[in-house]
């Protein structure tokens, strides 16, 4: 029941040096690419900041990689470096390891390794954080330790320790965001550029901005991975990466774009997760949101996290999502966290997720059929008198309640666009109307839907 | 030199019992008005997740105020009342005191006589630690007690814990936002429905949105309390309230707003606070910036706060700037905060302002006349050939450069506006050019002249 008492109770084998013998803090960091490079400069560049800020000295003790030869935008020390991560992992003179690796394995394996050897561990690895997290939690409880993830979620913004512990106290009823910097840029550029999808991936690839292999960034497996945390902190649930319903960018049409504008919205890919009584709603998709929200604002490389709660009502953070030194700085942040409970007289004044995982519940996850959204509609149409009406109809007869219709320009071969603004549908009922409606003689094609979040939570 | 070791060697008699002797954490109210109220709900209906969150039961203990009769949101039991705040000071089965009376005294005496008696203070006190905030924090750190003030700045928004311990490990540079909710709604307003001042103060007051007196709000002495605090949380020094440039926004005329609207700019209360090197900015002023800026689109009653840091870049918090629930989520978050410490094994694992008061250097502030920034400049002149040329000849002699001139309709008596963007200019050199353009006989009444910040920061 105490989180602090429990965990206290059930540490077990205690492998954590005892803090009065300790003058400072000594990081190891495993894993030397971008974000790694950025570490290694903060541990350095702001030394004597950081060992004020935590009370005590604060040294970079060593740094694993495989390959030591490439070209780095930082030095270190040859006499800190090793190819053997596993030397740092089991090292009794390192408190802090920074697991910079990613992926899933060998990643998995030494996280555990420094755990069960008594180090806090810091990472930025929100895969294995979606995908072990409890198994990861659990055995950093069990010994003791801490667990930062800080950098795992919206680069540089600190909604990672907000909502485990600044506005934890409050009841949230939604989180949701952008947190995906790469789809998030792509998107933009849609919409101020007036370009395509395939293009502007193209081009965002050519200038590094996007990976060779979009797969994670514009498919919504990050965003869902990243969302899959949120949940975690924000409801205390678990939520299995399966669980949440994950539509990706590469459909978004620039005409789409182009109706959004025209009806003061914008098209972002945000992840979402409600809950509503005992259940839950998890999902990343494409949404029209206002462009005058605070989340319609969010261009280019920046992220943000808004946040639904009982007495806080609406709080937003933004920042930058990705980037060497702001994904530094986080993890730096949670190298301090740590460092501070360790230097402190018991173990970690909070567990990894705010609560022990213990009373994590298993989320009772709403299926996305049974969501209520409002839409915006795109059909094609022959241009022909009448053909309005019938597809009206047919949205009105399966309870399809519109609020809106713009029927436009006459468009190329004589299809012509009927944009339709829905009211508050669910997800169900509307894809079986559309059904019905694609299968009318008159339309032309699959009708286009994209959810309206107007005042999400 | 520690934070830790430092506060513990100079405890002195601390008073705070033992924590193994606790089972729970009980929190007497001083103050109960509005958030007082807001404070109860929480503790009351939100009582079983506040004791999950914190592992132990919280408990509300003891409520004083001088007027028990008067009507309130939330009702409280007679037993826990009283009409003497001393009583709750002093009574040793209290662990937290919430000071909710605002105002200077009794409040300062109040919060050292809690300290004093080895309680955790929570206050939302802004002017009472903007003018005694040195003597508190030292007292506090002096018995090892905690002093919680998320709910004095930015309302719901948690921008204490972010730049206290959250981002503390990064360097700022800038922290600025928009922080008083009434000027914020009067100037929205103002711009929405393109009213004057007074008309919609008038208005605010009547609706309850402004104080019969509302000096402190549209003032900026209230902006001004806050940016003291964000200062010495972001740049470790002393900011005396004197040293703060402030400038309310009385004189903020429609006719700038709409101007402002047609440039793309907006003009809202910023208070801002640079660090350049070993010297500090800080400014209360109405300004201009872009409507798309993320700072462009707070409006109404909602604050938010920018943070500029060497690794992070831009940060930026958004919520409520006040409110009942709101302000009583972040009072409450201080409760758990300190709390939490008190259950653990030692006092306060940070000091109130992340770092001994002992380390807070005093700000060297930049005055005024030193600070650069772009100006929106607004001059009548007659309706004359050769007037711009002699403004603009003025200027340019003085070292102003101009970016651009807007000279528009004819206005009523002969005299029109000229509207002109300068490059960055020193505030000094503009007074002096600006006050022989005024002594000119073709221009009618004191120029107009607002700071535009372009990329705060």
């Amino acid at each position: 029941m105490a989180a602090k008492k429990g965990r206290t109770a059930s540490r077990g084998p205690a492998r954590r040096p005892a803090p009065a013998t300790r003058a400072g803090i000594r990081v190891g960091v495993v894993g030397w690419g971008t974000i790694g490079s950025g570490v290694i400069r903060f541990l350095r560049e702001s030394n004597e900041h950081l060992s004020s800020r935590l009370g005590a000295p604060i040294e970079l003790a060593r740094v694993a990689d495989l390959d030591l030869k490439r070209k780095r935008a930082v030095r270190v020390p040859k006499s800190l470096l090793t190819k053997d991560a596993r030397s740092i992992l089991t090292d009794p003179k390192i408190d802090v390891v920074v697991e910079l690796m990613g992926g899933l394995e060998p990643a998995r394996t030494f996280v555990l390794e420094a755990i069960r050897h008594g180090k806090d561990v810091v990472t930025a690895n929100k895969a294995l954080l979606a995908h072990h997290g409890a198994e990861i939690f659990a055995a950093a409880e069990e010994v003791g330790v801490g667990v930062g993830f800080e950098a795992s979620v919206g680069g540089g913004i600190p909604i990672i320790r907000t909502l485990r512990e600044g506005i934890s106290p409050d009841e949230h009823e939604a989180v949701f965001g952008i947190v995906n910097g790469t789809a998030n840029y792509i998107l933009s550029t849609m919409a101020s550029e007036g370009l395509g999808f395939s293009e502007v991936l193209a081009a965002a690839q050519a200038s590094g901005l996007a990976e060779a292999d979009p797969t994670y960034d514009v498919d919504g497996i990050d965003s869902a991975h990243k969302l899959a945390l949120l949940a975690q902190l924000a409801f205390g649930v678990a939520l299995p990466l399966d669980a949440i319903h994950t539509e990706g960018i590469r459909d978004v049409d620039r005409v789409d774009m182009a109706y959004a504008k025209e009806l003061g919205y914008v098209i972002k890919l945000l992840a979402v997760a409600k809950r509503d009584g005992k259940e839950v709603e998890a999902r990343v998709h494409p949404t029209m949101i206002p462009a005058t929200d605070p989340l319609g604002i969010v261009d280019g490389a920046y992220n943000a996290v808004c946040v639904h709660s009982r007495g806080l009502e609406r709080t937003m953070y933004y920042g930058q999502g990705a980037g060497m030194m702001p994904t530094a700085a986080a993890v730096v942040s949670d190298v301090l966290d740590v460092a501070r409970d360790r230097l402190g007289q018991g173990g970690p004044r909070l567990a990894p997720l705010g609560y022990p995982i213990a009373r994590q519940t298993a989320a009772r996850v709403r299926p996305i059929g049974a969501i209520e959204s409002d839409y915006y509609l795109r059909i094609m149409v022959r241009d022909e008198a009448g053909v309005l009406g019938k597809v009206a109809g047919h949205l009105g007869r399966s309870g399809i309640s519109i609020a809106s219709v713009v029927q436009r320009e006459r468009a190329a071969r004589g299809a012509v666009p009927v944009v339709i603004r829905t009211h508050a549908t669910r997800e169900k009922d509307l894809r079986r109307s559309l059904d019905r409606v694609a299968a009318l003689p008159a339309v032309k094609g699959r009708p286009v839907a994209i959810r309206i979040e107007e005042t999400p939570g």
